[in-house]
């Protein structure tokens, strides 16, 4: 199973990105790149630095936050598909943004459907997929109006699976009474464009935004999301993405080496 | 609207149970009572309270977490059953438990129905409804496997609506991209057993327990809710329940009067 693993960039979040990508090198992995680090390296820097290492990137995080679908909103959408095709990014995660001011959810949800509509077909001509990324339900008002499998594949509908996938994270999904159906109607359909492992882990602090948690220590049963994952026909890569203030207070290094090897145990 | 406003007494957790009871006689409204209130004055005094002011009781709170339906957790439901016959509370609610040692989600789900089929019929013979609250999914692993309306009304079906019911809250359900069809639904089956109102506001703070809004300060559209769940027929109370520590840290009474307000208007 380690073959498949990936390491988000985000899990040692101040690691500076050239020692990520140096150790993902050493241990065979995948890379799940961010945009601010691609930008603060350049992007051309970037792309030469995983080709010369050899690194697959796995995805590109992240744009979206496109619920009010501004001119602006939109640019910067198309600046970052132009930015994963550059690094070599099949896959750019979008998280939808919440509830903009004066809107409803469902008013929200719509500028989703309008913004797909609007950079699907410039993804598509550049190779990179759209991925959108429900989120757990508590980022519903402020980060991600797209709580669930099964809405953002209702969302993807209208396109090609080339041009728009969606992103099975076990932290985001995992409650859902319907993600078994749900990860089977994503493959069936052809849109499980990333596939994300972190834990759920309880008390949530405040804020609730950084308490991933490391894989093996809450109620996810990562064996039985690979099992029907795997049952789809899926057989990429696996990012592992921990937002945890813990974690991002160690060094990269280390926190790298754990995260592995908590990877091949809970896949084992 | 205001005829239909219930006051749950965990809005102001630390108010005396009497002095909460006479300020709903004096205001026309209906109260939700909690167990350890009203067994700490008794299960009888609190029944002459409430029937000597003239006071509805709109429900009673809080039996459930039956995950691992043990006989003693059994036993506790069926006590909270006869309180609920005992001070006149049309409906229990009922919140699941979160995952037990050792457990799925998957088992504790199971668990919930092995407990709902043991207590159904002893709770339909004190004309007592169950009232499955689906809690939001933050709380999934800790305090309640019953996360959507739809998995709620999935577990009432096999029995009869007098006896098993649904809880509407508002800040449980507001996120749901099925919640409309859920509200429609319940009504068609005749399930919702339980209304209640509490506005969605971030940041949370930790442990998210706390943390829900006054009406009117967040994002849940309470007119839109109001009008759903009238087209489904339901014509009864609409308890305000907010656990929230900065409104269990002011007056009773003073908390008593702004909820009623904010209720008022965000109803008109």
């Amino acid at each position: 199973m380690s073959a498949r693993f990936a390491f988000n960039h985000a899990t040692a979040k101040f690691w500076d990105q050239r020692e990520a990508v140096e150790a993902c090198a050493r241990a065979g992995a995948g890379i799940g790149l961010w945009r601010e680090p691609v930008q603060e390296m350049g992007v051309a820097a970037t792309a030469k630095l995983v080709r010369d290492a050899g690194v697959a990137v796995t995805s590109l995080c992240r744009a979206g936050f496109f619920t009010d679908p501004t001119p602006a909103a939109l640019e910067d959408n198309r600046r970052a598909i132009d930015e994963a095709a550059a690094v070599g990014a099949p896959v750019l995660v979008l998280v939808s943004g919440g509830i903009p001011d004066g809107g409803t959810i469902d008013s929200a949800r719509d500028g989703v459907r309008q913004a797909l509509a609007e950079l699907a077909p410039y993804a598509r001509e550049r190779g990179v997929t759209l991925a959108i990324e429900p989120l757990h339900p508590m980022f519903a008002s402020d980060r991600c109006v797209v709580t669930t499998l099964n809405e953002a594949l209702d969302l993807a509908a209208p396109f090609a699976p080339e041009a728009v996938g969606v992103v099975v994270d076990t932290y985001h999904v995992w409650w859902d009474p319907q993600v078994w159906q749900g990860i089977a109607r994503a493959g069936r359909e052809g849109r499980i464009a990333s596939f994300q492992f972190a834990d759920w882990v309880t008390p949530l602090p405040a804020g609730v935004l950084t308490g991933r948690g490391q894989l093996g220590d809450g109620c996810v049963d990562f064996k039985r999301y690979l099992a029907e994952v795997d049952a789809t026909g899926f057989t990429g890569p696996i990012e592992v993405e921990l937002f945890n203030d813990a974690l991002w207070a160690r060094p990269g290094a280390e926190v790298f080496a754990e995260t592995k090897a908590a990877f091949e145990r809970v896949t084992a």
